[in-house]
């Protein structure tokens, strides 16, 4: 395990997993988030969900959408939409050799964007603080992916 | 190659390949399932899909929800916004050198509370069948976070 | 740093790379694609978003769907369910040690499929087109998921 020890030893790669890690549990608030508005709105997709609240025609009212469920909603999958690129990009970008000042400032730009963003989409804050903080998670990843396929293209 | 043929040889690093490729694998099925109820019940969202059926106006009736296919996916979308963080989180747990027992009860809890997910989903099997088996995976990922974390914190 | 050295330098890992890579920027650019149909067809789904086309029950009218904008947010949708399995599987595949031809031959026809199924879907071209591109895709996937299975099971 001598290799897997130096490895995860890498300061960049222990970085990478330590902001890979934090905003994946962000992401995961997501769905907890969902249930609980889901529950105080009562507002559910599926039929059993709704027992707890009655039975028959008056359980049925609750089959509905909420705005506040679907806003965390779409927070929620735009999460998944930035999130999967950068963890894919990411340990790609951390395995290059990149300077640990550089990689750092990569990393903790995106997750205090992705925080950012999921502060301004669930407030909400006005506009353009959502699309900004979504603008800089993206120009981070785009960053990462220039470092990559110029460090070791292989088509 | 010295290295690699070492990384993929760690029994911890086997055993995440294998339950990760299941998983996946038992994602990617929700997809094959979408497509079967999208023909059997005839609903469809893209006009091109729907030619087979009949042209013009026949065609049209043919755009619509159905129950059965909104059902899986949400059960494709849910395993989405859980498999992904597993999967992140789960590569930096089994790098992070825990003991094999202790990596595979987390490997096995998973991959089982996932499978048991979809089956309590697309039945539907009462509740709370599906929320606890959401709950055991969640867990899980949360336990292999906290790992990650407390073993190689780089902020 | 020489293991990480030489898991970058190894060719497969180095293509895995790149077409990850390239394959992540393709479904990067569904976001953008969104944005700019949802700001030409002037159809949002947040109040914040629409304050600058009007105030008060003028901006009202824009918390729409428009077909165009949920065409390429199933094809975004589509990327995600797809992508995320080739990453995670094609990264396991690519530490299982292939030969170069073989592992480029399968990440060659998977990016190629998901950008012809892009295509496709937004055209959109007539079925089936879109079916086939995506079937390759899920082929390759596959393919790959049985070399890890076969090379090193672990349960």
């Amino acid at each position: 395990m001598a290799e897997l020890a130096q490895l995860i030893d890498s300061e960049v790669f222990l970085a990478y997993a330590t902001y890979t890690t934090i905003v994946l549990l962000k992401m995961m608030l997501m769905s907890v988030t969902t249930a609980f508005f889901r529950i105080t709105r009562k507002a559910f997709s599926n039929p059993e969900d709704t027992v707890t609240f009655g039975k028959g025609e008056n359980a049925k009212k609750y089959l509905r959408t909420d705005p506040d469920v679907e806003r965390v909603r779409r927070g929620h999958l735009n999460d998944l939409e930035n999130i999967v690129p950068f963890i894919g990009i990411g340990l790609l970008y951390a395995l290059s050799g990149p300077a640990l000042s550089t990689a750092l400032l990569h990393f903790r730009i995106f997750v205090g964007a992705r925080i950012f963003h999921t502060i301004a989409y669930l407030t909400p804050l006005p506009q353009p603080s959502r699309g900004l903080s979504w603008a800089a998670g993206y120009a981070v990843t785009i960053s990462m992916a220039y470092r990559v396929l110029t460090t070791g293209l292989y088509l």
